[in-house]
């Protein structure tokens, strides 16, 4: 086995995290292996605040009685120098005289430079950047660098881009399959959906998370609703309105309002300039409530604007077997202003996948 | 090897025609197989007017002084039993007292009943339709089944179902592996290209046949122009003027035109109710001249008038990683009248290839 096998088991190890429990830190799996190339530790930083993969692994070594003056550890991200929660793993790494390191993907964080102090202190640091490691940190390293959560645009339509027909019926688009993934792994791994008032209320859907076999789970939804519509009398039965344990419905609005509220949803200020919403204020207030990863399920126009913002960071898209071919049938994109060929947005296809008739295409969106 | 083996090997056979050397005839493959179990005989229908696969296999076993009496002939299509161009194949099986035949497919002509015609005169007739072999002669079975060409429609869209800018601009949407795509399958496979006036002038194309390392073959051009616009003489140096030597390019219009044209320019007289042309009372007149298949490459109204005339059989769409947001830019299906959800039309996905970060999508469509 070589150094990327072995980053490959630590991979395998971080990706057992369930996201919702590690928010907002990253998946990070970890191995110690001796000088026989037997794995001799491993570990997996499983929950927020609690021990990284790096200590996990070790101490699990050290449990065994394990020589690490000759070990190497492989670990997916690089060991973090700071003192945050927890203290740094650099330390414990250099206290048991660890000869090697392997990392498969850098800490986006500027205050962490693991890999430097070790390598400076004199431990071998080998630096091996996977793909499939960096990407399973999408969210983490979006978190990080861009200092706002990660953006991912779900859209259902047409083979030719309508997403309802022009009255808004867009029962059902796309088929069963389809939706199972919507819930099972778009909603699973977002920490809220992003979406209209006019949606919810059209819609009338629940919008939480249903996987067969599985009790429904709550998710946070944040609604666009200037005007506070969902909180009229005549809203008050919305399939939005489920009983919520330990979620929340923000409503995105620039209205005072003063009145209480039941205290699973919460007001959010916003400006509105020019008539769309200016989502690039909310991005500390929403991390600092541990919203990493939204999935946006509105209407065209809201997929415009994240677009015309550059927040939108992925497409998600359902291109499902039916044809509308009415002009007046409502759009997935909604925008009234004229963008040339040449300024056409332009995105990296990353992922196919076929359920039935439906194809699902996931995009990379760079700006 | 068993009698769906042997039915591939036929098929394989059949394969090897060109398309354009058999219309309107259909692919066939033919073998003789022995009471061992070897194959004795092949052969396949290569040019319209020539012989029948069957005919080649079964000479080709005699030629070997093969005893026919305990062989079997695998054939994709159902032997013919009239007389067309050449005797019927049921004589000569019947002739050389072959006791089996395996057929792959059936002839939708009905005045073919090779099958009934061997069984009643005592051959076992074994039937074991093969899907591939059926869409192998799709444009054979549409033609004698609808009495008129396959329709494919082919297009090139933006994510959300755009095919150019509001000012018309649409290059390059579709990525250069697509495109190739397009001249090495879909044109070759077609007889002749359907599209309008006004693609022809704006895009000011060839609409040849180009594929790497060999010459440019000419193509078929069925021009819509009921303006008689391509005959004006600021057109005269379009890219279809290229010479030709073996096609033609036909105006359809209602238009009366009483000056001398050029012998590759002809005009065909259409009718335009409401504005939009019927196709349908042009479907003799294209099959007598072997337009079996046409590859429909206009715009979003053409393609919406052949979807609502319920004659286009296919649709080959390119999804291009790039996002049109404006709602102006121009839809791959153009139609003013309202179409509900209910009634949105149903496709069957049959095909998806990627081509770098373009995704082609084939649809079969049923009415």
């Amino acid at each position: 086995m070589n150094s990327e096998d072995y980053l490959h088991i630590a991979f395998l190890l971080a990706k057992r995290a369930n996201s919702k429990d590690i928010r907002p830190n990253p998946y990070v799996g970890a191995i110690v292996v001796d000088n026989n190339g037997e794995i001799i530790g491993e570990g997996y930083h499983q929950k927020a605040g609690e021990a990284h993969a790096e200590v996990l692994a070790i101490n699990s070594a050290l449990i065994k009685n394990s020589d690490l003056s000759n070990a190497t550890l492989y670990v997916t991200m690089e060991p973090c120098s700071h003192t945050g929660k927890t203290p740094p793993c650099t330390n414990l790494i250099l206290a048991h005289k660890i000869p090697k390191v392997v990392i498969g993907s850098m800490d986006p964080n500027p205050l962490v430079s693991g890999a430097k102090i070790l390598s400076d202190a004199g431990v071998n640091v080998e630096i091996g950047i996977q793909p499939n490691i960096v990407e399973l940190n999408s969210t983490f390293n979006i978190n990080q660098l861009n200092k706002r959560p990660k953006y991912v645009l779900k859209a259902a339509t047409t083979i030719n881009g309508k997403i309802a027909d022009r009255h808004g019926n867009s029962k059902w688009i796309s088929n069963e399959k389809s939706r199972a993934y919507v819930h099972q792994i778009l909603r699973s791994n977002a920490d809220a959906i992003l979406t209209t008032a006019q949606t919810v209320i059209k819609d009338n859907a629940k919008m939480n998370i249903r996987v067969p076999d599985e009790d429904a789970k709550e998710l946070n939804l944040i609604i666009i609703d200037r005007a506070l519509a969902v909180l009229e009398v005549q809203n008050k039965n919305l399939g939005i309105f489920y009983q919520r344990n330990r979620t929340k419905i923000y409503l995105l609005t620039d209205k005072e309002y003063t009145d209480e509220l039941p205290k699973n949803i919460e007001i959010i200020k916003a400006n509105f300039p020019e008539g769309a919403i200016d989502l690039s204020e909310l991005n500390e207030l929403l991390l600092s409530k541990n919203i990493c990863e939204i999935l946006v399920e509105g209407g065209g126009k809201l997929n415009a604007t994240l677009i015309k913002q550059q927040i939108a960071d992925e497409l998600a898209m359902f291109i499902c077997p039916s044809l509308l071919l009415d002009n007046e049938a409502i759009n997935v994109f909604n925008d009234s202003e004229f963008q040339s060929i040449e300024n056409s947005v332009q995105l990296n296809l990353t992922e196919t996948t076929q359920y039935d008739n439906d194809i699902f295409l996931k995009y990379l969106i760079s700006y």
